[in-house]
């Protein structure tokens, strides 16, 4: 189908649709043509805002008539570019399926329609003492279906899992319209295929995901946090197995490279306890509902973190300083941006061989000449690798980089790891999917698709076309 | 195909790989037509016993090509009947694929092959430190292949979760014998739709899994039982969500009747703390690294369950004590099926629906005349209601009875529930399914069932067919 025909069917659609938002002016549309993925740019044809799981059937009954392609948008901060309308079509964004409908305190459960903001839920749930877990960097902004979409971790995925541990229940409209839940508001279900997990991590590309049930924890009423600065990034990286074999359980293990903090402490005017001789730190959070313990438990691995050389260790000393800490960490992706672009590799392996990865990165970024940042979820193995542009060549950046990409995602492989931990593959990891992935799993990603959405409307131009 | 052209098509292949063990003579082959389900016997055509993941894509090789279809039979502990070869066919025992392969001490992760035993391999983790939380009741016979075909739970899911969330990768044989990994080795992974998270309560119907790669935890030194005693059901389901409000952690809470409790205790000629009032009881577990902590934790919940009129609360004094009680608990499936022939249903419900769910089920049990003994997984809202035939008639048991199951189903969904937590559908479900899944959810399960096993040879006639 034409770019102007798909264009006239939107128009009919928003016609017939009157009372649902359409943008359909290039000023507009302008805003919805990137995420957080690099400096990428691809305005749609159009966008429009159901506000109700109602309004996203009916969209869908008519782009499945008119065979317009359909690109979900949650709040845009992906950083594999997996919601850019990389060709002709409607972008359907969920910011006014923006309703938390029940937050059902006995049952430690929320119902949520997925345009709302992740941080947005926290709130609602913490303010009647209940804890939704996981926790994105971009918190503050990323919507929950957007988490959804690509399995999104977070620092406290050591201690309670990712966002698909806590997904009881979706909404979902197929690409005909048709609207299913997909299990049931239970703890467990060994109900027929779970389609519900098949959805988490499927980026928009089997359905339009519009509600979720989700469970929820008490809230812990305490957090202590503690810093651990190192000389070298390999006693850093192996201090961490180390701690995660003992009896102690912090919520969250972040390792950060010295470059990383000293950007972000600038950018965000925070505080972080460096050391002069540090090339790394460790970040532990330990949460609970007895402080004391927190401190028995912080104490704990004191002895640990010596054993692997750690500079200094600092505590804590109350929760503004926690919270600056936590900032300089949360920080680090978008303001390493403003110092170069960068791509940013997802690399996730078993957690074991993370000081091996570093140590393989540095020694790649050498031979390719790159400078890269590394910091992320050191507990759980998943290590994000941000290659700088720095004064590479264009030439450098797009045809030799991805050589060294490469390079680091088959070590990856090589060691049980694979190429993305929680940011999905979308647009700009596409081609190196093939490093894991044989033609026996194209095989049955593209059945899967095929049975979902026989008529390859929704986010196609991704990793499976 | 005819019987006796897929009993010739078995024996050419059996003739082709001579390596590996088949069994064709009826009197071997009694033993391979039931499971625990009921009192179901559906002898197969012949039974294989591969060794390997090489001999099953052997196998799965030649089946395909002739057309043979293939039931996978674990331990054959299932109650759903999902192993059963209720047509010809070749069973495929995962009995020999029964080595531990590698327990990664530094990752905590261990892969096997998907025959071993569940007690089995926790015993051998548990030998180096680590734990497998999964914890069916049938752990001591059960296999590993059918626990992640089930998507098994267990007791220990309040604090634990699910086989489902201990699953990082998995080896699997598809139909036309190709062998894929799912995943990665890793404690995260957003590279593609999980076929992992798919695989995990397909009940053989999508491929065989040969090997898992499963998480661990540190082994938690200490465990503390609890019991407490209630004049009546709804008190005793009532006391369960105010516990798991507060903010004490049990590892588990159990719900049984008296009278499972009664016929278990003198089955398995082990203690129980009864009350000579109690209608039902709660056994809460609690476990960690600190003794003191246990019991504080246990002193925590005598408030709580006061509140709920307790008769009577029990602490576990030593570990034979607890072991005694342990396997009342778990003894009261299969030992109540010496009382009578029953009809186990999975039901599961919100956590809070639970008190409704067994006033529902006893007033539906008066209507159709029957008794049940309900007991289960309290801290899930997973209810196991064992509807005993004692006198009732032929008639009343294959005609009525499926009726009283409809109503019962009808009011889990009323309640956000749904008609299996952790037992499957399989065979003796499937006509119940359609209470809770719609013709779009049967398109998508036929489009996924037809993208791995084009053919239809993996356990068919089951819930799909």
């Amino acid at each position: 189908m034409s770019n102007s025909s798909i264009l006239q069917s939107i128009q009919q659609i928003a016609s017939d649709l009157a009372n649902i938002e359409f943008l359909f002016s290039a000023s507009e549309l302008s805003d919805y043509g990137s995420d957080y993925t690099e400096d990428l740019f691809f305005p749609p044809t159009a966008v429009c805002f159901p506000a109700s799981t109602q309004e996203v059937s009916a969209i869908m009954q008519r782009c499945y008539a008119h065979n317009v392609p359909v690109f979900t948008r949650g709040a845009g901060t992906g950083l594999s570019g997996a919601c850019l309308p990389v060709s002709a079509g409607l972008v359907l964004s969920t910011k006014k399926l923006n309703r938390i409908v029940d937050i059902d305190v006995k049952n430690l459960t929320v119902t949520t329609e997925t345009g709302v903001v992740n941080g947005v839920l926290k709130a609602a749930v913490e303010a009647v003492g209940l804890y939704y877990p996981p926790d994105p960097a971009s918190q503050g902004s990323c919507s929950i279906g957007g988490n959804l979409a690509h399995g999104a971790g977070g620092p406290r995925a050591v201690k309670y899992g990712i966002t698909r541990d806590y997904v009881l229940n979706l909404e979902v409209v197929l690409p005909n319209g048709d609207v299913i839940w997909t299990g049931a508001n239970t703890l467990k279900n060994s109900t027929g295929f779970s389609l519900t997990h098949l959805m988490v991590g499927s980026e928009g590309m089997l359905g339009i995901i519009t509600q979720a049930v989700l469970k929820l924890i008490p809230k812990p009423t305490h957090e202590l946090l503690l810093v651990a600065s190192f000389a070298n990034l390999h006693d850093c990286a192996s201090a961490v197995n180390a701690v995660l074999l003992s009896k102690y359980k912090p919520c969250a293990i972040e390792l950060m490279e010295k470059s990383g903090v000293e950007i972000s402490m600038v950018a965000t005017q925070s505080t972080f306890p460096t050391h002069p001789e540090a090339e790394a730190y460790l970040l532990f959070a330990f949460d609970g509902f007895d402080g004391d313990d927190l401190f028995l438990q912080a104490e704990g691995i004191f002895g640990i973190l010596d054993t692997y050389n750690a500079l200094d260790i600092l505590p804590s000393p109350n929760a503004d300083t926690a919270n600056a800490w936590w900032k300089v960490r949360r920080a680090i992706g978008e303001t390493v941006k403003q110092v170069s672009p960068y791509k940013e590799e997802d690399t996730i392996v078993p957690r074991s061989a993370m000081p091996g990865l570093l140590l393989k990165v540095k020694e790649i970024g050498g031979k390719y000449g790159f400078q890269s940042v590394c910091y992320g979820h050191a507990g759980d193995g998943n290590l994000h690798v941000n290659i700088l542009k720095n004064n590479l060549s264009d030439s450098q950046w797009t045809v030799e980089i991805p050589k060294a990409i490469v390079e680091i995602f088959e070590y990856c492989k090589s060691v049980g790891g694979t190429i993305s931990g929680e940011h999905g593959i979308g647009l700009v990891q596409a081609s190196y999917l093939s490093i894991v992935m044989g033609e026996s799993h194209y095989q049955l990603f593209r059945g899967i698709k095929a049975t979902f959405d026989p008529k390859g409307l929704l986010n196609p131009g991704k990793w499976l076309d």
